[in-house]
């Protein structure tokens, strides 16, 4: 079916490259006029801008929009929402908070348009093997859209949540526990690299994906990043956090559900980015007051 | 091969018939002789006690051990080592304490007696997937049982860790790893059955195994259980733990290695067994002492 799409960075591309695959006429503007045109190379219609992309879609409009979560989201949808027409749909396939698709499919509906939020997750690994999309939304608008679904995932691997901002609410959780189980792995290699056994740590999880109950997606790709680099030299121990680990817990919080591994994860990543602690200073600085123990200057 | 198999439980009775099933010839032996008997119906050569069982091998005699860690293990190879000869071979395949594996192989080397530690995972699903398979010891006595951990692993699924105690003590950290991959799915699931969305948990661990980023083994299982009991009404929220995780903590306290997130995930367990917790009430207390707030008697 024919599907506008904004936003050609590296989740979006390679959504798009999915889409023209399986014969879909994609409309696709970005903010760079070069990413258009070299995603335009496999079979994209580009456009210049929101308003062309528009004006070359026909009958009920659907347009996908993969940018980034916030402002620019909120930019995107406000602006698109003022060239569509009744019954269109704005699909937000980022990874929005979920209470702004809750309010943003309010505003839309009193123009008459209507609103799907996708979680979308998969990475730069979805071209191959397929997007998992969680699904939130009018149940008729989700099945309006089925084939650009069957298309982007793999079988069985789009379903539908429930309400506006269902979609997003899972692929936050979902993300919640990706920073667990990523932090559960970290916290095991360490223990064993810190071993008086010298342990081959790439072998052992090549070896831990054969029938062991740890063998993940996220361990399998453990084992290729430590084949290629058993040390981890080529990297600094910097972790970066994207918002949905947080928007996690704030849900914990009011809901009052204990999440102490989730927010630990998230916590161990702000303490990646702080070597120079505060708080550690303050317990070092509170051992010597009573106890005259010795500190480093 | 030849293989004496002392342990006919969950784990062991399982790998007795996958070493029968590829032909090796298996003396058996356990406490109980109905389950000696039932398990000798598959093909195994049963015996009616240890020294039984040693006088049924022939030549360099290897004999794998998968009883209960701790005292049953530890009585076991005392009693076993004083009925084998020089050269013979010791596999503790159970989830002992790597320490422990380091002591006994130290006193049985002295008697001549060769010990390898295998750590196996994988467990009821091992008869049909295979075991995962991390193994310590002197490698020519690895060597020699190969034909046994090439029967009873899958493809790729066991390697030598290095000397004795190394196979134990990648288990256990596997274990401890396990722990956080367990707490961190759990607190997800709690925090979407929370939602006003009425999420399926059954429907989306099963969503999740199609190229998600949190796809593994574990959400599997998980899926299957949620499948079978979406409510988990047959359950209590009460969580045993053996071991491992334990000793995955002293490691790290050991070697000064941060561990907050396997570390809670065992405290966790023991929140879930203690639900009448005197942490709470002494918070209860305090709050009323100093605020004069509301308790609940």
């Amino acid at each position: 079916m024919q599907l506008g799409f904004i936003g050609l960075g590296k989740m979006g591309g390679f959504m798009v490259q999915r889409l023209l695959k399986d014969k879909h006429d994609v409309v696709g503007f970005d903010l760079s006029a070069d990413v258009v045109k070299s995603v335009a190379e496999k079979g994209m219609t580009p456009s210049s801008s929101m308003e062309d992309m528009v004006s070359k879609l026909k009958g009920r409009k659907a347009v996908w929009i993969m940018v980034p979560s916030g402002k620019a989201t909120e930019d995107t949808v406000l602006k698109l929402a003022g060239l569509l027409n009744k019954g269109d749909i704005i699909i937000d396939g980022g990874n929005s908070y979920y209470k702004d698709d809750v309010r943003r499919s309010k505003e839309l509906k009193e123009k008459g348009i209507c609103y799907v939020d996708v979680g979308t997750s998969g990475g730069v690994w979805g071209l191959k093997n397929g997007y998992c999309m969680m699904i939130g939304g009018d149940k008729a608008d989700v099945d309006y859209l089925d084939p650009i679904f069957k298309t982007l995932g793999p079988v069985d691997g789009y379903a539908y949540m429930g309400l506006h901002g269902s979609g997003h609410m899972v692929k936050m959780v979902h993300n919640g526990i990706e920073y667990g189980l990523m932090q559960a792995y970290a916290e095991g290699f360490e223990i064993m690299k810190a071993s008086e056994y010298k342990l081959d740590l790439a072998k052992i999880a090549d070896l831990w994906m054969h029938a062991s109950v740890v063998r993940s997606w996220l361990l399998e790709l453990t084992a290729e990043g430590l084949k290629a680099d058993p040390e981890l030299k080529e990297l600094k121990g910097w972790v970066a956090d994207s918002g949905e680990g947080r928007w996690t817990i704030w849900e914990a919080m009011e809901k009052d559900v204990p999440a102490p591994v989730i927010t630990l994860s998230l916590f161990e990543r702000f303490h990646s980015r702080r070597p120079e602690s505060f708080a550690a200073k303050m317990l070092a600085m509170m051992r010597n007051q009573f106890g005259g123990h010795a500190v480093k200057k």
